[in-house]
């Protein structure tokens, strides 16, 4: 069981030092409304309510509050056209486009494994342990 | 600014239904402190304390809860050995292994990219809007 303790990964994600960065960034892009406004604004610009309509669950004020965390990191830009009524769009920029495929990966492999996951809990709890 | 508001990605992740299915996972497997555990376990299987001190800044409880979480959800394994002191040892199951390389994408990108977004956030406060 002890073996793998010296095995070393592809990458050196498991350094503790990195590790504290990874960990600060994901506490930020990795909370699940970033990965789904990312992914929603993957296929082209949206409005605010075209975002909330996409979503669905989240609240008006959860995603005004994710949509301004990703701008503040430089993921998203957000663009106000002076008509009446005033227009906001939201894109991603080049960082937030480079941010897609990891994204689209951790979303394609929840997608085909939600299954499993339910099967495993289900499991579980029947254990009752 | 209205254009890609009917394009398609290469996947159809935007749409409602599979961001209801991709919001549950990534509510449990998307925190950051299981992502954290899932790279460690990467490299083989580790006892408790020595994941604590890799991750480091984790509380005893938070570890505790999050390995809990990933071995309902089945993505790790909890095996004790009955020794003086009993030994726990964690490990990847085969879901948990196919979590990996999404897991590390997202690391990946986030090491490759905390400077520009801190650079990003210094720029968005000194703005003040």
């Amino acid at each position: 069981m002890e073996p793998g303790h010296t095995a070393v990964t592809n990458t050196q994600l498991h350094e503790p030092s990195r590790c504290q960065i990874v960990s600060g960034v994901l506490a930020r892009i990795g909370d699940k409304w970033s990965v789904l406004v990312v992914m929603q604004l993957g296929a082209g610009s949206r409005r605010f309510s075209e975002l909330k309509r996409a979503i669905g669950s989240i609240s008006q004020r959860m995603l005004t509050l994710t949509l301004r965390g990703l701008e503040r990191d430089g993921l998203v830009t957000r663009t106000v056209t002076p008509s009446i009524p005033p227009r906001v769009d939201y894109e991603l920029t080049e960082l937030g486009r480079s941010l897609l495929d990891p994204v689209q990966a951790i979303g394609s492999w929840a997608i085909g494994n939600h299954e499993k996951i339910t099967v495993a809990q289900q499991a579980f709890d029947a254990r009752g342990d």
